[in-house]
């Protein structure tokens, strides 16, 4: 078994190579010069095993997941990405094979999002891989989307489509088996490789499309609820235009008891957005040049929480509001 | 059980209070504004349980500790440190008591050493606790302590006591038992509670004092070797030169066999450095100044690797050059 330094040399110092400020990951910390003029958006997000991943997820897919969901706040902020650190704590009999399968997915990620290693930590643990990281964004200084900005009024807007990881954790747990192999590998992947809306963040800040923004990791109903304490107002959400996937549509249409789950399923990372009114042209103009779906599904409203509303209009109350860490 | 978000408000979003950029934890991430014209240096470290502290350790020292490590490398380089971010993974059914004694430990030091939390993640975990920090330290603009610039005929210095931590856990661990209670108590405290010497970095970099530094995590040669390797030269200890404190040299006294674990042992956090030889008087009136024992233990020289000279100037051969994370 290599030990620390040579299996840093082997597998993370790649990741670092051509960002001087990682120092190669050879000396005490990183040195990193700010863009000038703008302000840092910083995040750190933790993973372990077994309860943020299953056991058997490939690690190649958890090192990605564990970068995108960091991403994922990024773009929730409208940051640009600049660079990140992580802290693998493995145990050493799987110690080299979890870093050749991090490493992997973390460089084909850190490529197609632009961004490189500039540090962090590798530990022997006993207990399942846990793994933490720090990603750091640039933001022009002194503007940020944040959650606290709503109004009421404002159009809520989600991107892409909602409850495909929900369904994709239920199928690797055994608790759901489309007969439709593509749609299965469709969901699977949603739940294992969320897409971080990065570019879509950046130009709702940039272009002041946005009032206020989450990304979707606990789920719709409770990241909703952050928006709406957070700005001290009401969301009012219709179900029947929270917008769902092929895959998800298809296995919506077999199983119609599966829409309650769906609202409050994790792990989606899709934006949730307010936008005033006189905005929405220009998000929908958005939606266009991204080829991205960003769809109104409610809106702002005085009171407080969130109010999820049937297709007749009555008020669903469903069981769980989200995903909770304890 | 409270919830993660009453828990990161009751016990996280105090140690944040004062600081805007965290945002009083409650957005996606950390807006935080560099301090113009200078450099971050930025770094992480994570602890296990099992690994890297006792599992009975208590909370509250753990979290100073981890602190502390993180502050030595912001030391190591010469930064001020600036905020933090950390991650905790805890079990569910110590979560709150692990909070509530690493927030108190925290709130100590980070007053201290002047800086404050800026943002994290509190996730559940089956596993024991593993908790990560990412930390963020201010450096004037290009200029940095680094472990690669040391010469041959530089002086080699060490700040404080050599192996007191290793000690101190030898005592934890019941395989030392001092009959002195204080000098018991003195070496649990420096395994547990390290002193990042943050205001001898600063001043050897402010005064151009050192040519190279590091901390000392891996133990005196291990960490001796990384300047070495980085330098391209041999470093010479002197056995009978390196500082012990009152309680280890008691016990060297009474059991000259420790002796030969001391060069080895990491956990002291103290700071090893280079100076050049008409520099020396410079760093003889700064321990003066911060009342802290700088000790010159050797010199660089042409060559390779690092060598331990015993008190006849024969060369040693310590079985073990320091801890091996695998």
């Amino acid at each position: 078994m290599a030990d620390e330094f040579e299996l840093i040399r082997r597998y993370l110092a790649p990741l670092a190579a051509g960002n001087p400020a990682a120092l190669d990951l050879t000396d005490d910390a990183a040195i990193f010069q700010p863009p000038s003029g703008e302000d840092l958006a910083i995040a750190a997000d933790a993973m372990v095993a077994g309860i943020h991943f299953l056991p058997d997820d490939p690690p190649e897919s958890v090192g990605r997941k564990l970068l995108r969901v960091n991403l994922s706040d990024l773009a929730a902020m409208g940051a640009r990405p600049l660079g990140y650190l992580t802290t693998l704590a493995l145990p050493p009999a799987e110690a080299e094979r979890w870093l050749a399968g991090l490493a992997a997915g973390l460089a084909e990620d850190q490529r197609d999002f632009g961004l490189a290693l500039l540090g962090g930590d590798l530990t022997r643990s006993e207990a399942p891989p846990t793994i933490s990281l720090t990603i750091l964004g640039a933001l022009p200084r002194g503007r940020s989307l944040r959650r606290g900005a709503a109004r009421a009024g404002d159009r809520l807007f989600v991107s892409g489509s909602i409850g495909d990881a929900t369904l994709g954790l239920a199928v690797l747990q055994g608790a759901l088996a489309p007969a439709d192999s593509a749609a299965r590998d469709a969901l699977v992947r949603r739940y294992r490789l969320p897409e971080p809306r990065v570019a879509l963040g950046r130009a709702l800040l940039e272009r002041d499309l946005a009032r206020a923004a989450i990304d979707l990791s606990d789920g719709l109903l409770a990241d909703a609820g952050h928006v709406a304490a957070a700005s001290g107002l009401g969301l009012r959400i219709e179900q029947a235009r929270v917008p769902r996937s092929p895959a998800a549509a298809a296995l919506l249409a077999e199983q119609p008891d599966l829409a309650e789950r769906l609202p409050s399923g994790g792990d989606d990372y899709e934006l949730l957005f307010c936008v005033a009114p006189e905005r929405v042209p220009a998000v929908e103009a958005l939606s266009a040049e991204l080829g991205l779906a960003l769809t109104e599904i409610g809106a702002a409203e005085p009171g407080k929480g969130v109010t999820l509303i049937d297709a007749e209009g009555r008020a669903l109350r469903p069981g769980q509001s989200g995903w909770q860490h304890f």
